[in-house]
């Protein structure tokens, strides 16, 4: 039998020796180990996926290691991250049940998270955008995911005693902070190692970013404000790989990035990522299927998206007006005129926030050091340079004029004008 | 002997006991208990201050009774206080010596500092204020210690990781971040039975603050940085009764408010007092001395505080800009145009935070529950009412109009309309 009181790396065989170990995990399987099979399915950047299931039942082991999955062990990587990722799934798993998977069990010695198996058929969102599948249910779900867990971990719902603990607990999480401060604020603004783009297609495109003064200026205040602002506990890896659909189901795995930061750095995430699937259409677009249609739901997503979400988010702060929250004391801010003062900068400042994360997010997803699949699956190097340039084009445009847009709807004017 | 190893409030037999068996103590009156004298003289809010000195030597013992001392037991307060306040004391010690008071020992079971007295001609500068002594060196030496706390406890020269360890630890402060929020925050704008104001002179004046919309949007927005942004360590309580002074000497104490907040906090609450001074003036004039020359000082102070300030800081932030701090990394922001970009708006945003704090401080000193001698001390309400009538108004036009001002010589003007 396996000694498990210190860390190692499990692979297939180890894996089931500890899941007899842990009843929680053998549970699940009713105790059966004899029509096994495990799949290790990672395709993420950073960790450790294994599908365990049999005749009975099924669940997933994600495990971190002390270093980058993508990169290797020349880029350490706390593998404490699980511990904030089991927090944060906890969390958002009470506040927004349906579209959080269960955790199972927690292991900090082990860095190991077991929890609920999301089975087929459950894809990866990015993986559903680049075959062309609208979600009907998509944006109601993940505007509810959104509103739930920004709304009551803000100072809208919480006590400043319950905030700043969890604050506090949060900022343990200094290291995966870091590692976005570099890829999505810094590296993309300099020349770095680690920084890649379609080239020699963008190299003047790459260039003209470095040498853009007025980004420079944006980009540091979205910096500051995602290392100093302790909004709402954020997900902080919102993008549409840490999302997993079916028509009926949107669940939102993933949030070892979790940590007290600005809201709009998960909405914009999330749009941003959805504004890249909708410029990366072209590239897949052929005889079959020209993706005209497709590319119409995208938008109306994006549309849909925010909508929602601020339909919903203030509807929670309405709802809970009276409640706990010390942002906005009802003593102060009982009259319907004030109310909607503060309601609407409120959510005009997140609405701007959110754009301005949502473009950084996009650029660097084509000059930084990660890419992504709706992008990099276009073989055509030429029509992927295309279709990256608009893109970049008017996240720059996105990143230096939001504050003058007030509606998502002329974000998506804007975007069909690139 | 008594027995230290619970907490327990000193008096001045007991405090005598303290320090015999606390060696960093008692070596301060050379062990020597024969011609010793205590007196005990806590003017402030919070807290117990004890003088003790001899022949030999002297020594200030403070310490944080588990409530609000100018209220008493019913308003509970934690004495955890006090250790927060020694880990400000050192740390704005170990960045400005010239002007923090050495602490000799701190002692968390019993919740006491002890540290240098400030030994005559020391006064409170609110004192020398209301007396109307001019002070040569002040605004330079405050403006070093807002310089040189602030820049260095920011991401200008740490790096993330020990900013969220730091943050971390202080979020342990949060009952006296929340008594702020309340008494400046949040009490001022609505009914609330600490409330208290020139009556009737100022009864109508403190109803218009409670229904002024526009007021009451903006100071939600200050609250929100006060509870969310995590710029540097500040002082939390820099008000003119946090400082002593002689015509050679500036020292802070009191930094029991410290945490990780906007800096423009303990710049707005600094100036804020200067501007309340300005305006008491006038019921302190009498024949012998119209004060005419004293406010042009005040005025002279408010202006140099923050240009000094202003410069010192672009000083230190030019000195170390190829230093660990994350904010903005050389290879980034290497190029004189960038630099001047973003140098300009940092400090744009920290004057327009630092008017709007002020202005709030200001206001809740007026029609909120804890007032200041500089006013109080006006024996007639009716002069007094004026002076702080005009000081309320002043006030109410900079927090709603203070990202109109482009630099301190125009708050000045201001200032000499009101
Ligand atoms: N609970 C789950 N159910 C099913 N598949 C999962 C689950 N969690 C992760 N996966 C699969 O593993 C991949 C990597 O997981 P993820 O949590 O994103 O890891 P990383 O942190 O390395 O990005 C996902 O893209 C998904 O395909
Ligand atoms: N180190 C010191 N040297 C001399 N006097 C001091 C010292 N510290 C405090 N005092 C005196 O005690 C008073 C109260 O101290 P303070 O630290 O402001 O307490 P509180 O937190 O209760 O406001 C000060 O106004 C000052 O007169
Ligand atoms: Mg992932
Ligand atoms: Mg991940
Ligand atoms: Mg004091
Ligand atoms: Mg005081
Ligand atoms: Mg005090």
């Amino acid at each position: 039998m396996a000694n498990f009181s210190e860390f190692q790396p499990l692979n297939e065989t180890t894996l089931i020796e500890y899941i007899k170990s842990i009843p929680s995990l053998s549970s699940k399987l009713a105790n059966n180990f004899s029509d096994i099979t495990v799949k290790e399915v990672g395709d993420g950047n950073l960790n450790f996926v294994f599908i365990v299931s049999n005749s009975s039942g099924s669940l997933v082991i994600k495990q971190a290691l002390p270093y980058v999955r993508c990169i290797g062990e020349s880029w350490p990587m706390t593998k404490e991250r699980a511990y904030f990722e089991s927090l944060a799934l906890k969390e958002e798993g009470k506040l927004c049940p349906e579209h959080v998977p269960e955790v199972y069990h927690f292991d900090r010695v082990m860095s190991l998270i077991g929890m609920r198996y999301l089975e087929p058929p459950h894809i990866i969102l990015r993986k559903g955008l680049i075959a062309g599948v609208e979600y009907p249910l998509l944006s109601q779900h993940i505007s509810d995911f959104m509103a739930n867990t920004l709304f009551f971990t803000s100072l809208l719902f919480r006590s400043t005693t319950e905030h700043k603990r969890d604050v506090a607990e949060f900022c343990g999480n200094v290291e995966l902070c870091r590692l976005t401060e570099q890829v999505v604020f810094s590296d993309p603004y300099k020349v770095s190692e680690y920084n890649r783009w379609t080239s020699p297609d963008l190299d003047r495109d790459a260039e003209a970013v470095r040498e853009d003064n007025l980004l420079k200026l944006e980009v540091a205040e979205l910096k500051a404000k995602f290392c100093e602002r302790a909004q709402a506990l954020i997900h902080g890896d919102l993008h549409t790989g840490s999302v997993m659909v079916t028509p009926e189901s949107t669940q939102v795995i993933d949030p070892e990035f979790g940590f007290y930061g600005p809201m709009g750095f998960d909405i914009g995430a999330y749009l941003g990522n959805l504004i890249l699937a909708y410029f990366s259409q072209d590239g897949h677009a052929d005889q079959a299927n020209d993706r005209k249609g497709y590319k119409e739901w995208i938008l109306k997503s994006i549309e849909d998206t925010w909508n929602l979400f601020h339909d919903k988010f203030t509807g929670l702060w309405e709802k809970h007006r009276n409640g706990a929250g010390e942002a906005y004391l009802p003593a102060i801010y009982n009259n319907p005129e004030v109310q909607l003062l503060v309601q609407k900068k409120y959510m005009t400042d997140l609405f701007h926030d959110s754009l301005g994360f949502g473009a950084a997010k996009m650029i660097r997803r084509i000059v930084g050091v990660a890419h992504i699949e709706d992008l990099e699956s276009i073989a055509d190097a030429g029509k992927r340079a295309t279709c990256e340039r608009r893109a970049l084009n008017l996240a720059k445009m996105i990143l230096k004029e939001r504050r003058k847009f007030e509606s998502i709807s002329e974000i998506v004017s804007a975007i069909q004008q690139f």
